[in-house]
């Protein structure tokens, strides 16, 4: 049996949810708490040293400790349906397009929450190592936010899927990205209705719920 | 013929370089003078939209703009030699390490120097937008320039390779990391004796050269 150490609340192991969903592949949740930080204390780090969630027990043992590497593996080992695309230019627009969803988006929103959140402070980044909150990269995190929701519409235009002709891990990274923006109360508005259409498509999804 | 917009003094177009040298494939070069900033000039954005470098056209005219995406399509393409993995397992190393060489490594180097460089005010990021450097985050950079140097040597104490048993992307973007930390004056020492013999072993490939 698959195990996914997961938080309900957390944008990371949200990603890893929806790819197992869309996969069809029954798990096994071992929740974390973020909140009182067990993901840093003794009992996690040893099923995880690098201390974040999510973290994907296999079959046969082996621990995957983040979502690059969970998509590979479960990609190659459960190969249906194709989640990092078929074709090489197919898997290259994938690879891209998941990369700027994660780069641009994910990683612009958790710059301006966790560089300004009380509850964040000296954990400005995820991991074993405290580093300090800067607050100015909070605010280039919101203006990187702003930037993604544009570029991102205007990807979508005339566009069922951000990658391909069909639903890849780009969508996932996507639309974990723009929900979890409200957090720092950024979501897409009026200029944005090619990404508002693709999102009210995906609600239909039952892997969006989780 | 393949061909590569390239810039020969960059970490990002050397990765592409060392990949395709490694697949063995040739290709016609293009250079792009970063320095006089050609990359932001109508030119090469009608090549590239986003304005980064390594960009690769394909023989069918097809242009992939960043280093993800050109590792996916060669790898499809031109399976032989594998360097993004063979089984799942290895598959899901070579991806985690290769996101954590990027992550950790790239990623903390590029903001130490962007961040501080007078040649790189408001270029503190690459792209069509242009931000403000942020001094702490320079700081911040070198930190995890250290930081990373540990975990690297870490993972290289009896290991040929970062990720699997053989020679890998992850090794790629890890040695170019290592490499590009001179520019803010970091290089692996005594302490680092695993990264060390690991580097110097590497330096027998033909493609390190590049």
């Amino acid at each position: 049996m698959l195990t996914l150490y997961d938080c309900a609340t957390a944008p990371s192991p949200r990603r890893a949810r929806i790819f197992l969903a869309e996969k069809g592949l029954a798990h096994a949740t071992v929740p974390v708490d973020l909140r009182s930080r067990e993901q840093l204390g003794e009992a996690y780090r040893q099923i995880n040293p690098e201390a974040t969630v999510p973290a994907l027990r296999t079959e046969d043992g082996q621990v995957w400790t983040d979502n690059a590497a969970i998509a590979a593996y479960l990609e190659a080992r459960y190969p249906h349906p194709p989640l990092l695309g078929v074709t090489p230019a197919e898997k290259a627009e994938v690879a891209s397009w998941n990369g700027r969803a994660e780069f641009e988006g994910l990683m612009a929103i958790a710059e301006a929450f966790r560089n300004s959140t009380p509850a964040m402070a000296q954990r400005a980044l995820p991991g074993v190592v405290d580093y300090p909150q800067i607050p100015a990269l909070a605010e280039r995190g919101l203006a990187r936010i702003d930037h993604f929701f544009d570029q991102l519409n205007a990807r979508l235009a005339g566009r069922a899927f951000i990658a391909t002709e069909r639903f890849s891990v780009a969508d996932i990274t996507a639309v974990v990205a723009v929900d979890f923006a409200r957090i720092v109360k950024r979501q897409p508005g009026e200029a944005h209705p090619h990404l508002l259409r693709w999102r009210a498509a995906l609600a239909q999804r039952p892997s969006m719920a989780l």
